[in-house]
């Protein structure tokens, strides 16, 4: 069914060994550069002679950080914005992050009817290896002193970030290739993910707090392309596999909202202390009640007799986080929020009614989750409103809080003008490393030799996983008539 | 099938347009009236000075909150008192509260068998809705000033608190009303419970920290006598649909499980620092062990051949965090705490069993998830605990801790049988407003354009959502004899 | 079918009735010998004129505890060491620990097909007993003074730990046993499990901060020594009832998941301040992963096809957190970690592949859940692993932290090998406790008048649960033929 025998034998190897051969290498690198942080590292933390409380630990991993940080001292603060914290700057929450990346995304694309295992389990996977993988690209990037690459809950959540940025990819081709295609585009892509991070935030200056740009325009049109070359002509053959079940989409409802719940962690997570991360939670908050407005408006709008559909509301509603991932920081206003998400529902709706057909016939992107949808039109949507609400930054607006949120804009070196333009050009250059990035991984997913699944086979998790066979069991089971739940 | 095409084509209308009513509005209202606060915006919070560390987000966003507060400086701990804590004093986790709104409430109500789409679905408008209706109307009672109401973190979770009242009333009238309807109910009850809530908390001095009386007694008696107003004689046609399937039961588990672990943090959330945030929590955790013991023993004390009832585990198991509502923050002990959680949880599996049929055959009050055995009884009962407690309330029990639980009675202003008084007028209050609401609410969900499930489509999502046809497509699948999890 | 309607209302009595007697007599205790902590007390706590920012609860309740110690004062630091924190120790946030006790291992056991209210609902029960019952005898152990125990959060969390290994045990025997055995296992297991943590934690100073051996080893092997008491030659009888279907797998993914987000929290509780619970989660983190990538190459390498085996994925994937429960706060290097859980993640997969058919038909030990495969080895190897890293530890690798990591190496009362030798001693007494106690358990529900589920009649809902018969009464409803989901 699966394909012969041979090619079974052959090819089903590939996973397993990619798995070791992976594992291996990091382990390796691991070996040769990881090292403690001087946070992490027993003999280094005492020589120092640190009171604990300085431990960057108690500032980041836990829901809300950067709170003992503020509380020790203004002084220890200052200390702090030099030394511990880099440009990145990611003080979220990791537990916080680390849900929505293994639970909200693991369980959103839960909504096939046949492709559960794969979705959950391959999304395991797939964070897992992203979570060493960009532990080492992201190491070099931003903390490689002296050989060595320094690790901390830092590490952990700046990995965390970059996972989610594989998922979103995952998203677009979902169903359609093979779990060793998948951990090789993550090899690809979390390089990509992270020289284009560090493009934008380190080199160019550019805000982005939540990720518009660096996580979800990025993993969108990342996956979107690599999706373009892997098209499927024949895809029609599995198209009877292609919707969900009643309670596969329940399923996905457990993604949505935990996703819509810690999505205020998300965005504030790297943004600037005090008012900074307070106002861009709250800008969240509100962006995410208007999406979810708009989104039941519209999904009953354009529905069949005004029916409400569950794919709208599982992702459109989500659209008002990614729509404010630049902005949120910013002197958005509550009322700017209010607007903004429910454009990006609005928008997002549209999207899987109207665009994703067209996507699929006329530009031949076959986008299972509709990532384009979710992530890629709000993220860019996000990007826009970032350079227009960067533009109309003014001193009045932001007092002396200007220098928290655009600080080469109280240092005089731009004027708001010229940040706006940095900010697009961010958006540029996003959309050419996920372009060049897509193709690249679409060629490389393309080898002949890989394992993928063949255009009848596609959202089918049998081809990869033991599968329950429930009723062949049952039909010599004692009980058979007596138990109603058996089907259930 | 679901009425005639002319009729849906009307009455389809009205979700979508009423939700795009309500969105201009409160977006008109928010551009007007909200503004951050002087926490959360750039300009004012910079330009009065403060340390980053005063910040509220840092005391409220995450679970147990004041921490940073209360180590900071007890001066400055002092002036919080004054200046940035409102009467209401929700200090309590955003997150774990906001988790227990959406996964916990909506998952709870998964458990019919063709109404989860409808239960998660509407769950996430209307609490989404309410938050942003509450951020007005709790504003205009507890932060308008100068013409603006302030929002910032405080405001987003006494939101959070609105809607889970209102989540309550929709449980009682679960399935036998359209989106349209449920979101007129929520503009009625938002304004109401806020109300209600400054009268008891602000006016009348009443103690009630976990809401056993705003928040659940509140909520259950609106919701039943809306239900009342709304009964329907014919409701047999859709008897069939009424109970749950084998996998809907363990998606109501999600919900339960989600409510159970964060109660602690739900009931703590307001009550006063120190040893009062401390015992509430305590508390209410033991509270809740008792009451699942006894919700297990009662449970198949009454059933058939000692069987356990799911509805029972799922509901009754939660009662020992609604009894102990008012009085866990009081010197209630482990040991009343075990017989509070016990009680309640007899009481609330008895009235599953028994007084829920009597209440539909008897008083015409049809009360889909029971949530007169969760919410009602145990919230009544939770209100006398707290009667009873405080009228014991000695300076012997309590030392100089009664300044922060009966600020009051340590004043010399009332005695402990006068503050019993007030608690019981509390509970009385209540009543009259959740009566005089919901008949109101009735009425209004009655208006006769109003687009309403008919008799024999109720606990029914397929008039309000596409529902995926499985077995249609799949009857032309390949793949179909060899697929067993089609049907699972 | 569940035996002759006299036996059944004999039978049947016995939950009910142990429940009440349980709860009776936990209440007496609580009434005669629990009394609230002085940090608990409203009088006790403010006549010692405490600050409120010394008040225990904001050290352990939230995530990431003891950051509010930390950050006051280096002086009150010392003094809470002094006085605040127990031998235990634990400080992990409470809500994490009770996230993974109730939704991390009720819906890891759903996975069986006809057994899901069972699994979710006797966890429940067990758990909320052993909180209670638990309370007492820790408290007996650990905070029995002056004729009281004194309860607060530590108290709390401490019991959550307990009832996990109980839960473990249980994972041996699920389906086989009858609540009312489940409860009489939980009795004597609470008792066996606080007398084993006292004699390693307190009397031997062995270091086991993530319970590999006092949780893991001591609750899977308790089980398992229990389960071969109970061992039932016919099981067969009940086979067809063992496995899963489609989506019960899929419910089991959210307990694993959750388990294995917060597993970092877990194991990092109960370390030491600073560097310890910052290198602990990082070390935990590292080895998920890596346990996640072996589990998933193992699997598809030895499973049919190279198909993946969804038994694998939800529990050898976690094998990477219970393996550095010893050692993850000690200098393990991130490396190491990655081979440590490299090596969980392949001994575990390899076991439920191998090991366990051997074990049920050489040793007639039949585990359910396959505890020994993801508790069992993983834990006895995750106790050598502390043996041979506590024997290396040296004072250059620890400088001055080996003070707060090895205490009585720095304090120079033990040398390494020492260490190393009482870990060992360690293991041996945690597998005595276990085995005798598990022989103990047994014999005692072997108690001929005890409830049990009968051969043909294991893993079966039915026998215990009111479970919705589902297509009787749908086969009524006028929707049938139109209702696709009916049977999701």
């Amino acid at each position: 069914m699966a394909g012969s025998p041979r090619r079974t034998a052959g090819r089903r190897l590939q996973l397993p060994l990619l798995c070791l051969l992976l594992q291996g290498a990091t382990a390796i690198l691991f070996a040769v550069f990881v090292r403690y942080s001087h946070e992490t590292d027993a003999a280094l933390w005492h020589w120092r002679n640190h009171s604990n409380a300085d431990n960057e630990f108690y500032f980041r991993y836990p829901r809300s950080t950067f709170r003992a940080h503020l509380v020790h001292s203004s002084q220890m603060w200052r200390e702090s914005q030099r030394g511990h914290v880099t440009a990145q700057g990611h003080t979220a929450g990791f537990q916080d992050v680390h849900t929505m990346i293994f639970v909200g995304f693991g369980f959103l694309m839960v909504f096939l009817q046949r492709y559960g295992f794969s979705s959950v389990g391959f999304t395991f996977l797939l964070a897992a290896f992203a979570l060493q993988w960009s532990t080492l690209v992201q190491g070099f990037f931003h903390s490689f002193h002296g050989g060595h690459i320094h690790v901390g809950v830092e590490s952990m959540i700046n990995a965390d970030f970059c996972a989610g940025a594989v998922l979103i990819s995952f998203g677009a081709i979902l169903g359609k290739t093979g779990p060793a295609q998948l951990l090789l585009m993550a090899l690809l892509e979390v390089v990509l993910f992270g020289l284009n991070e560090f493009v934008l935030l380190s080199l160019l200056g550019v805000k982005d707090a939540g990720g518009s740009m660096t996580i979800h325009t990025f993993g969108a049109y990342f996956g979107l392309v690599l999706s373009r070359v892997l098209y499927r002509p024949q895809l029609e053959k599995s198209k009877h596999r292609q919707g969900s079940v009643y309670h596969s989409d329940l399923f996905a409802m457990i993604g949505t909202i935990f996703l819509w719940i810690f999505w205020p962690s998300f965005n504030s997570a790297p943004t600037t202390l005090g008012d900074g991360q307070h106002r861009t939670a709250l800008n969240t908050y509100y962006s995410l009640t208007a999406s979810t407005l708009s989104t039941f408006a519209l999904s009953a709008l354009v529905g069949r007799d005004g029916r409400l559909d569950m794919v709208h509301v599982q992702n459109a509603a989500l659209a008002g986080g990614v729509v404010v991932g630049t902005s949120a920081e910013m002197m958005l206003t509550p009322f700017g929020a209010l607007v903004a998400g429910f454009l990006a529902g609005t928008v997002s709706t549209l999207g899987y009614k109207f665009f994703t057909p067209i996507l699929e016939s006329k530009l031949k992107v076959q986008d299972t989750c509709g990532v384009h949808n979710l992530h890629g039109m709000p993220g860019v949507l996000g990007a826009l409103l970032g350079v227009l609400v960067a533009g109309l930054a003014t001193h009045e607006a932001y007092g002396d809080g200007l220098e928290s949120v655009f600080p080469l804009l109280a240092k005089g070196q731009r004027s708001a003008t010229s940040q706006a333009m940095h900010q697009l050009f961010g958006l540029f250059v996003t959309l050419i490393f996920a372009s060049v990035g897509g193709s690249l991984g679409g060629l490389l997913l393309r080898l002949p030799f890989l394992d993928s699944p063949p255009d009848s086979q596609c959202y089918e998790d049998q081809i990869y996983w033991e599968v329950p066979g429930e009723h062949e069991d049952l039909a010599q089971g004692p009980l058979r008539a007596e138990e109603p739940e058996t089907r259930a």
